[in-house]
């Protein structure tokens, strides 16, 4: 479209001073789209950052009031151009409409709940432990603690996930929703997109009074911006989702640095599912026609794409492998969203096929991008490491292991991964605890009776996982508790009341959830406890 | 002491494999002790890492109650043996037998503090989104997040606090309480006194039922153990107090290996402490006594020792300064805990004596340990970085500034740092507000009209603070919080009520305050919810 203009968002201003240029592409026409794009220039790098830092005690002073404002005015302004975004982000991915209007509805839910819970103050709790000016054999000091916001921080877009995971996604919100300037690394696969978003949050940021650079939006194709700003020592932690080599890449840059500074990465996962005997003799079908539509949703092209399928050998398994290979071959799929993703795709597909003991079941071309299913046993999975490798696109591995010893030793062999399901018939039946506890060592999310594909956005959700899922297990991208990632605590010893932060004032103004002298309680605390 | 072994202790088993020996030393006496210890071999380290690893998942499974009455006990058992941890510990560290007794009642008031956390379930706060079948597009699972712990933990045990964060201290109890086994690596400058609080945790995780493997505790002078140990890939994160060299060498190691881990690494401090005029004027002398004290006590082996002093000149600042001369002239220090220590003492007070610009204002050989008091000008110190290197001992660097606007540019130079205070007379003092906001961006405590030393040990104290006070801003060794650093979240989708963690179920047995649907609450949820 004629308003992408392929530039630089620098708070703001907008700059194109960078001389090199990429163009996007159209994988469904096959060929780059009209979107000329800037690369982001030395120069510019270092203002979006020094702006950043400039803007960082503004944004974190202003009250989370005025933050849940400009989060609900980003969301506010990307409504108004939902056509322009549907439009560009569907020329530039590939994938269909509904699926791009679906993951914008998702992200402007996203911005909402974290305004919502930046209005509400409700990030981290507060707690407040009373003096004791009595105590024997010292006085006990007043002292108070709450988050306060790391400063800028960087947000790396990903490329399944055009609006979601990018430029106003989970990453941008949660750190704004904490009081952090946000510099985005647009994904150059869908740069357009990403100015699209950009000058939303950038109309958002002026109408709403946020401090000039409390965002930008930079534009490159290399791994030189990304470095560069993740070696910025004005900036204060990193947010990604993408590739193993790209997240361990930045985190390892990360602890190198002068100052070492987190590195929040999600860096993908092959999602083990266990079938137990129940299940396929009963519904074999069903989880059969339910699992080859997960393997293939959106062309496959998710982190929580089940990738491994564990069952012990029997008639059952013959049964659902026989019902899954009906199924996937049957399924069409669309073009993937870039070539590039394609010739990864094949490149891991053959790597995995290549792996001694996996034989493959089914290597079907009915659509523009093939669909793969094979299998390996039990004892050669645990041979083999590689056999765990990730082959992001439609593509499955069954292992088939002798018993459920076996099954469990494969689930302790696995990597860390985002999520891990169970599929059975009776919550009853004996060996679910035992595979639910085995499995739940490996994984973030244990899902019963369902597919991994589909992340609900809900404080009860972790999305992230044990190594090498994501970079710390203990932290991910979706929910509420993204928001703690970008907040260090700051304690107040025997500060006047005036001079507290208001979430710890006696007077609960924000009327907080705290915890008091151990206790959780919204009560006020008297003048001279 | 007769009964001090030299062993190590490795789960329920003492053990000496090791043939390399070293004795600890008496600093009051000038000569090592009595107590010959071995250092751990290869096998033992291996052997130690494989019983945590094995205690594992019975430690994660147990319930919170069990391991609070595991804590309960450790503080227990060392009650009974408080006599020889004090004489010990006098022996070791040359600390008198009032700190011994001071730092004693703190560790077990930790212990017991931790225990009281465990046992109420108050461990991170339970998350929960109950189900909507009939949401549209599609329905809306039951998700449900806790905590878990992440598996071995290794302490280091500091050398300027041979009981409070060393083998029963707040990185150990805090572990233990977030169902992580604890792997030890003794202080060498007291292996006797942690040996004697090994035997006691030994036999309190034998009384309890704790698993076999659940702690262990390993001596050794040099590097080598701590990286074996940090390299293990059955170990899961590294809590470490001590100097900057050990924190960041441990944190890039970890970082590069195969899965990498957290490491919580708290580095010490010069602890600015910022004098407003009015201060100055009104109580000068009250002031020069307290901080006097501050810089002297425990013969300044603190890492909250007030290492920097800041104010504007002036004659409020003059008779400040002739004040503190005296009282720091006039105070008589006992030997340090080490000869070691000493060493690096005269060390970095020399190579701070000689930074373009420190004048020495006081050399006091008073007592066994030398007090020196140094000044410098605020535009010597903006250009001198390394002005800011910690001198671990009884030392104090004066920052005198010509205006308020050079003193909040030397604020806003500082590197990052566990505590800042303010000294004041008025909360209306015009300038406050201000320098609270500057200093509180460099520190994790903001203290008011107090000293840095003293940690109270409580939910709402930060013990830790911006790089290089800490390898993460995010965490501390101190309070409740620091449980939160061992665990990591685990999401269960649609899982049947009978098969979810306790802290989950829709009863609510442990009467937790839970977070469901966005509602904080302690009550139940209808079965069909």
């Amino acid at each position: 479209m004629s308003n992408i203009k392929g530039i630089q968002q620098i708070g703001f201003k907008q700059s194109q001073e960078g001389t090199t240029y990429f163009h996007t592409y159209n994988p469904v026409e096959g060929s780059q789209t009209a979107y000329r794009i800037a690369e982001a220039n030395e120069k510019e790098i270092e203002e979006a950052v020094q702006l950043a830092s400039k803007a960082s005690a503004e944004f974190a002073n202003m009250g989370s009031a005025k933050r849940a404002q400009f989060l609900e005015t980003i969301a506010d302004e990307m409504q108004v151009v939902t056509d322009q975004i549907v439009q560009v982000y569907c020329e530039e991915s590939g994938l269909p409409e509904g699926r791009a209007n679906g993951e914008l509805n998702r992200t402007l839910g996203q911005l909402r709940k974290y305004a919502a819970q930046a209005r509400s103050g409700r990030i981290g709790i507060p707690r407040i432990d009373t003096a004791d000016v009595n105590r024997q054999p010292q006085a006990k000091p007043d002292l108070r603690k709450v988050g306060v916001p790391l400063g800028p921080v960087v947000v790396f877009g990903a490329s399944n996930f055009p609006l979601a995971y990018s430029t106003a996604g989970g990453d941008t919100a949660s750190a704004f929703a904490a009081g952090c300037p946000v510099i985005v690394k647009g994904h150059p696969l869908h740069a357009a997109t990403g100015e699209t978003v950009a000058s939303a949050i950038d109309r958002a940021a002026q109408k709403t009074g946020m401090p000039d650079g409390v965002f930008s939006h930079l534009q490159g194709q290399g791994h030189d911006l990304g470095q560069k700003l993740t070696q910025h020592e004005q900036v204060k932690a990193v947010g990604f989702t993408g590739s193993h080599a790209g997240g361990r890449a930045l985190m390892e840059m990360a602890s190198k640095r002068a100052e070492p500074i987190p590195v929040f990465a999600e860096m993908g996962s092959i999602n083990p599912v266990v079938f137990l005997p129940s299940a396929l003799h009963n519904r074999g079908q069903y989880w059969a026609e339910q699992y080859a539509a997960s393997i293939t949703l959106g062309v496959g092209q998710f982190c929580t794409n089940p990738g491994l399928m564990l069952a012990v050998k029997g008639e059952e398994l013959d049964g659902f492998k026989k019902s899954l290979l009906q199924n996937l071959s049957a399924t069409s799929t669309a073009c993937m969203i870039h070539p590039k993703l394609a010739e990864n795709y094949n490149k891991n597909r053959q790597f995995l096929s290549d792996v001694p003991g996996v034989e493959v079941l089914l290597y079907s071309v009915e659509g523009e991008t093939p669909v793969q299913l094979n299998c390996i046993q039990g004892e050669d999975f645990l041979r083999q490491r590689s056999a765990q490798t990730e082959v992001f696109g439609p593509s499955s591995l069954l292992v088939e292991c002798q018993s459920q010893e076996e099954l469990l030793s494969v689930i302790d062999h696995l990597e860390g991964q985002l999520t891990g399901s169970i599929i059975y018939e009776s919550k009853d039946e004996s060996d679910l605890a035992l595979v639910q506890e085995h499995l739940g060592r490996r994984v973030g999310r244990l899902i019963h009776n369902g597919v991994p594909t589909g992340v609900e956005v809900c404080d009860a959700m972790h999305h992230g996982g044990p190594y090498p899922a994501s970079t710390d297990a203990r932290f991910g991208a979706v929910g509420g508790d993204a928001v703690d990632r970008w907040l260090r605590p700051l304690s107040y010893q025997n500060c006047p009341n005036d001079l507290l932060p208001a979430a710890l004032q006696n007077e609960n103004p924000l009327n907080l959830l705290r915890l008091v002298d151990g206790e959780y309680t919204h009560n006020a605390i008297p003048p001279n406890a």
